[in-house]
């Protein structure tokens, strides 16, 4: 097959999916820098979102937040979304910022708290429901900041039982991804701090319940790709939460901070045959473009995940396996790194145009004039941020 | 000597400084959970500070951020930190919450900016002339979350420049402390840091300029208290920056997360005699009481401060300098070890007994009613946090 | 209940079991600094073993290392321990020490390897026959140095056939444990770096598979009492290899490094009821005295756990539980360090006293001349080490 | 220019020194493994780096390691060298392998022990005399496994005392390079942990002291580049010992487990002016090859060294400076990630073949028989290693 063939039989199904509040401002502790035409509510948020994927071909949904995303009629938000050409993804809880989860949501001391957080997991699936989204999207800021604080095992049983709660109302054709973090905002434990966490959870529940990895949830040293490969094993993988990191949870475009990482991932998912729609691995973006304008930031993300995952379609996957079957230490590596290092950028600007799309979907958001637009029509109302 | 001896030479002099801003709401950039009580203006938050003081006879003085503490007349403030037993400690610029920051400040790329920041530095210094503090605290969230995004080397250029300029503005009697930062709220380069970047500026400025240590602000498995015997043999270490952290820039309160750390740092500190005001380390909390509440929690610090202190104070000075001479490994830890687990609450009771203290100053502020007091007062107007 | 009968009752059952090749030498890539008196065979393990129980009353039993530890006739190795009032522990596996295991032992790409180390771990639970030990440890070397050495999910399908062979041999009455280490000596996959990794395999083989952890073979930031916790309430928890670290598998006394760690791990033993030896948890120490005399330090290492231990017992439950229900994060953390803070030291050497043994171990194994036997009688041979 | 003319012009000079200890076997504590055709003694390591020239024409140096290196005549070994189309590059000190040093060499606490290593950096300089070596390079495992153990700062000053005496034996046109680690042998404290060490000691001895970094020394997190930056910003940058690293100091191979870092430090270099030989920086590879045939190993890696730095060479300077002065983050970081996504292999083939050498060095190795040579020639003796 030609470098051409493969790339194209691998991409044709990659849907990158992207995250309603990247459109919206975010910042750090520190401070929150606003940018001009910013979305002032979900359906704008939609609109930002359907020019990536007009612009790339590659990322037809859109996950919600809620309650950042809380619509009076969800049906409406959905039409609209296709109207625009896009879906709703994921579905994502929010538990996290009302004051009466500063010890915890759904593994808070208090029971009227956890039955106040797991109603919020209810309703998600409601909008699941109302949004034709098949996919709840779980997590959790729980944890405790100082030890002693609360007791981590009876936390565990709490997060046990509104899972199984949470579970038992998804539909037929409906799953949930449990998502795990190592800390921030919590400093001392998080409830879920790792895969092996999610997934014990997650096997517990039944094949419904899935594990999603968020690429920056790690502690230092971690090897992700390992993570991806026992899932896919397992087949407890649900899917990505694709971004980049240098120290903690930075949340930068994916594949700026490492982009041999993001192909040795990629790797994994190509060769255990992940890519195909079937495996059902959701690959979504979650990032905060603090600094960089938001939308060129989102599609450089797409194009990144894209980019990567051609050259690891590239490895020869026969030349490798004789290889490491061979105990061919040098060989082996040299085979792998010769697909990181061929430069795949052509083949997909040619990918594009036979699509019909724009060889240089960068240059042609620049040129769409779309941001000037954005800028001079969002005035007024609130931006949208993490807050609203 | 007495242990009781010991301990009372030694903490004679130990003052910690508290941060007016550790009185204030603080978060993460997930969420803000706001206390009832918390100040509303400096004057407010000098008064908690005092009574911090009133309880503990150790923390006779506050620091102020400019421009969080921004008020009309500093010699009001001043005089209002008298009257309530305190003083102004350190004055902290602030040049990281202007949308003109959003690149850096007096590394941005446009010199423009670079003058504002560099103004507020100045200003900075008016403030310690108005308020009689000695000490200009910088910290710089200056940095960049992209490869390319900026020259890591002009940034040092214009980084060199503006200290200059704020140094030769320093009265005689006068001094800046630079602190630096691993990461956060920058991703990819913070400008300063490590300690030797700020030291390297430090010699290169002059005598007034020295480190400050942030105790969360290294990467993982720094040993600190190589970096205090260090410094302190170089002359060159200002003050403490104290919190503690599990992961990277936490901020809990200090002593919380690793007490033995604090232990270690303590006796670089007393075996360099450096407890002596004569050497003019600053012993200044930082730190964001985000679930706890935050008077007690200050209280809580400046006791664990003295205590890991008191501890330190009980090496055996003379015997661990004869094992290690006789490298002797286990010996010396042990000796180490005993005044570590030696339990001096006693002791401090004792010692706050005979100055008139109450003994268990966590107890005395619960039973003082100034909780119920500044809840049921401060009611109306904003709250004090890190944006105001 | 008094300190004095709630550190009884704890400790009554606290056995530390020691690991014979912690008294041969051993030390870093760089260098093995040979120590005098070092024992030359199995024998003169066990015998350094015996001192220190009989020094502490609290190591009954060590564990063995095989091939370190193979011998001739192993009744005669237990009957030895048996004589000198120990017994024989963990029988521990070796597959990283032949040449044919360079690229790995059970997920060796080639099967012959792979035959070769499982009978191995057969020929392993052949000596737990011979001996009377119930329990088989298992760390892999097994792993990879550069990407796209071999397939992470190939090793991982070749890992579980190898452990299932080897569970289906296991006697009624005995288990194995599973390590995970995160890295070294394999430098970009571990086939078992983690404690999920360790988990999951452990719970598809079945009851008898349980994990145990080294508590220095984790990323930096992780939160090894989560753990703890985790697989106490899952019932997998086997037990620990105790030591300590500040970077990375330093291997240092167990509590130097960070006490405060080691009393919040043994916090989660004593209130999950896991100090019952019903429990089944296998204390063990696993350390290098690449520096410090090996007798005294293992001595040393068996008081920190016991010592640590005792402060955990000391939090005063039901208080600390009436500060969690309430959200007093402040008051539960007091509650917490208390315990901590308390010096357990003369308690437990009234507990010695009280059991015919010396109040201070360290001073009495100083005073016994047993370094100064060994040291001349052991003269000759070859003394043990890591590779024999 | 073309892309060839600017490659051709950077990498004229690029000069990449091998080291005789990595043709040697080596591995972990864990085990070594011994590989055939491995050197027996320093001149047998010189030819095996003298191929590794040949082939790549970009090695014409190689390290020595005193005393692995030791010859009863080094004219003669210079001019075994030299015939070989080779020079002496560095020599590297070791004190760290004798029974006296289990505590420390510069830094013991005793001085009969600190003489004997002063003595040998000496008798380094002596090497350097009779070779034409001018580097000579101090690595100390220094420092402490246990707090207590030894004073931080009297080891301080026991360090600087033993450097001012090496510097000032130092001829007029020889330097000294100090290297830094974080850990690893000693693991509580390292006397020269980090750059800032390193940097204040040069700092203090003068301008023939410079500070050498080991891309695989640092704490996690520790951006490398910024190192770089400041550096050769303050003049005190030596060069380099290349590896990489997934962990801790793995020393892989350089770019295998990061080349975008390999890319990043290269720009610094490259945006610096500091590839012209006048900046007099030292490019060595300081690597283990513990599974991988060792020559192909580091043929590999002086390709990779120079591959990345084509890579950097092709960054567009002035379309960069102009996207950094225009704060636009995404350009420059999207100019940045070209030349790292241009694949610069064919280019670098033409390189060669124009220079006369192979287009592929990896199967013209293969292809040259020297392996099998190796293999059959180098039988009897015993093989060169770490400890000989």
């Amino acid at each position: 097959m030609s470098e051409m063939t493969i790339i194209e039989a691998g991409l044709r199904a990659l849907a990158v999916e992207t995250a309603s509040w990247a459109y919206a401002n975010s910042g750090t502790r520190f401070k929150v820098f606003a940018q001009p035409g910013v979305p002032r509510d979900p359906f704008e948020k939609i609109e930002d979102a359907a020019v990536v994927h007009r612009l790339t071909g590659a990322a037809p949904s859109v996950a919600l937040h809620i309650p950042w995303d809380r619509v009076a009629d969800y049906a409406k938000l959905a039409d609209h979304a296709k109207q625009e050409g896009v879906k709703i993804g994921a579905i994502n809880a929010n538990v996290f910022q009302d004051d009466d989860y500063k010890l915890g949501s759904v593994t808070h001391p208090d029971p009227s708290v956890r039955r106040k957080a797991t109603d919020h997991l209810l309703e998600c699936i409601d909008v699941m429901d109302l949004t034709g989204s098949d996919t709840l999207k779980l997590w959790f800021a729980d944890g405790t900041n100082y030890p002693g604080q609360d007791s981590i095992r009876a936390r565990q049983d709490r997060l046990a039982e509104a899972l199984a709660e949470t579970y038992n109302r998804l539909g037929e054709h409906q799953r949930m991804l449990l998502e795990y973090k190592l800390f921030e905002p919590s400093f001392y434990t998080m409830d879920v701090p790792d895969w092996g966490t999610s997934y014990a959870h997650c096997l517990e529940l039944g094949p419904k319940a899935q594990v999603v990895i968020d690429t920056g949830h790690h502690a230092p040293g971690t090897n992700i790709e390992f993570i991806v490969a026992f899932l896919l094993r397992a087949n407890k993988l649900g899917g990505f939460d694709f971004n980049s990191r240098f120290y903690a949870d930075d949340d930068l475009m994916v594949g700026a901070a490492d982009p041999f990482q993001l192909f040795r991932i990629m790797h994994e998912i190509v060769s255990a045959g992940a890519l195909d729609p079937e495996a059902g691995i959701a690959f979504m973006l979650d990032q905060c473009h603090n600094i960089e304008p938001k939308i060129p930031a989102i599609i450089r993300s797409v194009l990144n995940v894209q980019e990567l995952t051609a050259k690891a379609l590239l490895i020869d996957a026969s030349a490798l396996a004789a290889a490491q079957e061979n105990g061919d230490v040098l060989g082996a590596n040299e085979i792998f790194m010769d697909a990181f290092y061929t430069d795949v950028r052509p083949l997909l600007a040619q990918w594009r145009i036979d699509r019909g799309l724009d060889a240089d979907p960068m240059a042609a958001y620049r040129q769409s004039g779309y941001d000037e637009k954005i800028t001079a029509e969002r005035v007024g109302g609130e931006q949208a941020g993490w807050g609203a």
